[in-house]
């Protein structure tokens, strides 16, 4: 059968069913009830990325392109909308840990029931450009969320006073070694090309709107640390009473900071039991922070990667000058969540731009806003990425539970300045 | 063996084996998933409420009275703490919903482990009278959770957009009557006895220390009506405006209504598909008003309850008003949990008090306070009700989610005025 | 002209000039910019208090009894209402502060438009009992004002940065005497009877219609303490932890404590420069804590009362104990607003009750509700008292700032719980 | 004596003269209790403002440059403190309202304590260049306050619920003409250089730290509207249901918008004694709306002017489309505070851009942030506009209550996305 299918739609498929598998992959080690937890307003139970992520393609693409499609469940169109105003009325976001009902195994079969008639429909022979790239993008979006479980349940298990771990194994790379020290990349400033453009007549192309069009920008001489910040340099900073003057600190930054009570990252607690007086929370459980002193830091909200680069005297990269140099970089390599390590990684050595993908995502010095002559996307998909254009920072690069194939040079992604249940790191500039 | 233990320590046993069963027969309609559901700051998770009704065995009785007993998880003992400061530190109520470790598997096997050990230290002879009191003060205790599993799940499900019976079957026995009109029965008043005094030497005995001590309380004559309000009688109220006169409510009342936009009891919603424009959810999923309306109006805060009897004309009743009437009543007869109707019953007829115990808490006008001469328990048990007696209101009668053995007409349930979640309504006085 | 008027008004008309008088002797040490401060929720401006004392007689007595009244401005009818919804809309209290215009010069000449009308009224000859009653009712209301102001000012000063005292002239009579130790008073408990009835044909006879109808409580043998509980003696409760045992708060208590931050009275101050590690600010500005040791603690929530009272092995009486026990004392001595004191008095020595009217109101363990038969006044003023019946406590006798003619035995003043800018103290039961 | 004033060093003192007299020109038709009001958290009482301007010449002047000067009072210097920590604590922001004492006279008197100072200091003969700078640079902290007085005034005005005018007369040229439709202006884009660099060696030249360095931006070619949008077009726009449309608003917006029930810019209110259905409130009372329907909109938050031009099918600009714009216009010509219309004018006519200097303050779609190679001031000063480029988007041009000499091409105001009592309004970009 599969030799009606063209090249092009056969790797759509082979790509839908590897990404998909990575999806069910990810829940593996966790049981229906752990699928529940809401921990906090940011965040989702798994249970609902799990539907939602079907949602997507139901809705996007069979709805829309598949001839005869029999939805699977007649409130599920409204019951897994996530934000898009323009299909009518949801469910509140913080209502999602009442989802008891549908259970678990409704929600897999839903999804082996969309799975199934994305198959029938690229198997039909006669897909229309249009449906190719609503699956193309309905990937990403999958790929996005996978890493939006890896977050929301690390948090739903640091916020278990067990503190369970996601996986016991730990695959530590630590050691005993000191990071080399910081060498800085030089770059020559002046124009530069900035973002992409589709070609419209390749439909596995895929760039989200907000990284279009490509266009100019004019940069001055600048450079770039090497490798990103370490726990070790990060607790310099707090031991030398970081978080106590404000003089370094934004002051949104610093009235944050005092009102939520935070003296280091998300994840580390002070801890007499150990030789650094520190536990890091992590995806195996916790560990002392010795063991992880030479790792990138990361859960750091904007404020504190901003405060940590002034305390340095240094800045935090533009969005334009990471691009400039991440585009001498092959955005294949790093510590993605392929690795299966699902922390951040040993502070490498030798020369050049190191930890550029992976790892944890880069803040930076940018707001985010459309790039000159930006359109969103046509019908409810403009909801994707154009309203949340307001009051939000940009981060560059993936971490180390993005997937591999996700990331590229020109992805933007882009929280609150509070935010600090991603991994969220950085590098400095200057 | 059983023929070595003393047949008021096998009343005791058999009680609770027959306590301990009700609780795991209440969940049985229930999925893990369900389990996990907080759906309001008030409310726990039902899961939580079987390993709280279990530490509770654990924490007073078996470490004090059961030699040799192992803890079943050296970190139950905090963690399933409720509010008892006494104990120690415990987990903020709202992260109870993080509980997906333990699994709802290993809080079973924490009961078993806890009933084992209650019939090993029943069976084994020497039972000190203090750990017979404590184990019928845990029984009493989890027929509260009973209740509260009932009235958590109602709200659980509730909150689920989709609605969900907790079962299906729907055992009404509403039809088409029309509830016969109030009938009021007066009390002379003078001077009455309030609360009791239990005997020391009677282990089974049983009350709450803040039903305790006997006291005398003066009554000027009154009335009672001979049963609750109905839900067509409160209908009336809505429809003329009873939430939009601020006259015939308490200032507090008012504010709470119009910021949380009240216009009717929790769980009813406007339905145009209905004749009344109403429906209510039950147990049983929605039901349109016009199927309930001979029934108990339910869910009522303090303040719907005492704007309804100001509008009616009437007033509630003082919690001492309601026990001298009650005291007259046969406590065992009632719409009770064990009816299961999970709802309130059709308005009776017949001379007499009638729904005096069972289908609704009462609301009455009294303050929660301690009698003349109360004295918490010693210990940690000292914060089982002592530390609430502020701000609170008094409700009497149990309803149609109450245990029937766990209901007294010297019984004081108390929540403050806003709350609506419960099985709560109210009966007139004059 | 005043020999037309009968003896009975002509004594309305007295009482008139004095209280109103004494309203302006009040805001003399105030600056028009003084008037304007609202330093929290609960309070109000001085300013407001002016214009709402004089819309009251405006609204309930000029505008329904004297014949072809001009309102002095057409919108203060609205603007000055306070809370009765019978009355129509008015504006949020939290705006109070805004009203720079009307000018405080407006203001006054409000008041002697009023005035002038109120004597009008009076001599004209034929004053309706009605009227009387009204002129009656609003000098009570004007005298609680007259407390609020004092407390209102208190707090603004105390809010301003500089904390400067509301006069510089300060009467203390503290010494360096230690007070006597407590003594206790012994009653024999058995009905009696509490609250009032007025009689009708006496139109000068004056009472909330909360403290009506008088009518038996039964009461347990009981004894009070002879005093009240000074600073020093409250010094030694919060010395000894009292504010980290959570066994001796209630539950709502311990809550609002840790919320706020409480760790000792409120105006009470930590300050190295004293012996005592403690400032106190006062109507005369910040004075050393052991400069006022022996005088009765102030400025107490509920909640501090009642753990103190828990702590030193006591408990709060109830508001029936206290009024059965003052009804066997003067309520004409004590340390009143007339003092000129405004704050507490040292404790005495003696035989016998002391301090029960007038320093500090006494928090009891009654919460606030209608008296048997309680009926509201008609119309509007019954939002006056009644509808504040819930989540509210009683405290009874007066304090320093109470003006000597307010106070009687059966007189019911009520806060919420965590109230503390009154001038709140405690006196021990058991 | 004036004779041994240098002309750079006169020519300061001279327009010292004139701003501080603007200053207190502005506060003529205002009581010291209408100085007092503190309407909103985001805005200060006038009284504050008059301290704090004098506060910052004594503070960044006086005390580091004038030999042997006398503070007017020792605890002005953290009193009046805005938001420097480095100079220590100071008070919060909401007790601003509280500071009664000092009363408005000891502000008078510290302003002309330190004019005289200011000009002892000028007039000595030997002026070091960096206070010239300092007083250059509190002069416009001064013009600053005074839009902010213009602001909080009208805030605090509309706020009293008789809604005084701050000026009575009202000088308006609206009239019955239509607005000229809107011409477009098109700009080529390619390299431009925005941002300015002062010479050294001038001390009179002045721009704030965040117009620095002047740098290269590549623009994209775009055009502008001629004017500034009308109160008609944007009636416009409510009337077909744009504050209820969700695909025109960014989400957080959208979410803004719910919560506070906005319907209108701010100062809008519902009016069925007008045409229009509207009135507004201005410095000179409530106008109907169809009286200003050509006159620029004002008081509109960031997202609704997003929303607005998203509605028109347009854009904003960015800020440095703006400032290349602004370039070619001179910054002298408009309608500014000198003008006393203190609201906006009509559209005019005529070819090439109106309006593009005061009126309003345009909204652009820059969030704020440094300009490459961005240094703020040395010391406490550095923390005047750096600390707060978090969050926060960029607004240009000047409004009718900016004075005058304070406005040019580069200034950069920046507000929270949802301010709306600033006089901010838009201009459409394509």
């Amino acid at each position: 059968m599969m030799t009606a299918v063209e090249p092009s739609v056969l790797n759509v498929l082979q790509r839908f069913g590897i990404v998909r598998a990575a999806t069910m992959r990810l829940i593996e080690p966790l049981t229906p009830e752990d699928l529940m937890v809401q921990s906090s307003p940011d965040a989702s139970p798994v249970k609902w990325h799990l539907a939602h992520t079907s949602w997507f393609f139901e809705t996007f693409v069979l709805r829309e392109f598949l001839a005869g499609y029999q939805a699977f469940h007649r409130d599920f169109h409204w019951l897994f909308n996530s934000y898009y105003n323009a299909l009518g009325e949801m469910p509140e976001k913080k209502l999602r840990s009442s989802f008891s009902r549908p259970p678990v195994d409704t929600i897999l079969a839903y999804r082996v029931h969309v799975d199934s008639a994305i198959a029938r429909l690229l198997e039909s022979g006669s897909v229309p450009d249009d449906a190719l790239r609503r699956i193309v993008l309905g990937l990403e979006h999958e790929q996005q969320h996978q890493e939006l479980i890896a977050t929301d349940v690390k948090h739903a298990l640091f916020t278990n006073p067990l503190h369970p771990a996601y996986i016991e194994s730990k695959t530590s790379d630590a050691g005993e070694s000191i990071a080399p020290p910081v060498e800085w990349v030089s770059f020559g400033g002046g124009l530069t090309q900035i973002g992409l453009d589709l070609d419209p007549a390749d439909v596995k192309a895929f760039a989200f709107d907000n990284e279009t069009p490509r266009h100019s920008v004019f940069l001055v001489p600048y450079s770039l640390s090497n490798r990103l910040v370490t726990c070790a340099e990060y607790l310099a900073f707090i031991e030398q009473n970081g978080y106590a003057r404000p003089e370094l600190w934004l002051s949104e930054g610093w009235a944050k900071m005092r009102d939520e009570g935070w003296e280091a990252p998300l994840y580390w607690g002070r801890d007499k039991s150990t030789k650094s007086g520190w536990s890091v929370y992590t995806m195996h459980g916790m560990i002392p922070l010795e063991e992880l002193s030479e790792t990138a830091v990361c859960h750091l909200s904007f404020f504190e990667a901003d405060a940590y680069a002034r305390w340095a005297g240094c800045r935090l990269p533009t969005e334009f000058e990471w691009e400039h140099a991440a585009s001498t970089v092959p955005s294949t390599a790093g510590n993605f969540i392929e690795s299966h390590l699902l922390h951040t990684s040993t502070a490498p050595s030798g020369v050049g731009l190191k930890q550029i993908f992976g790892d944890t995502w880069e803040w930076t010095s940018s707001g985010y806003t459309g790039y000159p002559g930006y359109k969103p996307l046509p019908g409810a998909l403009g909801e994707y990425n154009g309203k949340f254009m307001s009051s939000q920072v940009i981060l560059r690069g993936g971490s180390c539970v993005t997937p591999a194939s996700h990331i590229r040079p020109t992805y933007r992604n882009f929280f609150p300045p509070a935010t600090r249940w991603q991994f969220s790191g950085l590098r400095l500039a200057r």
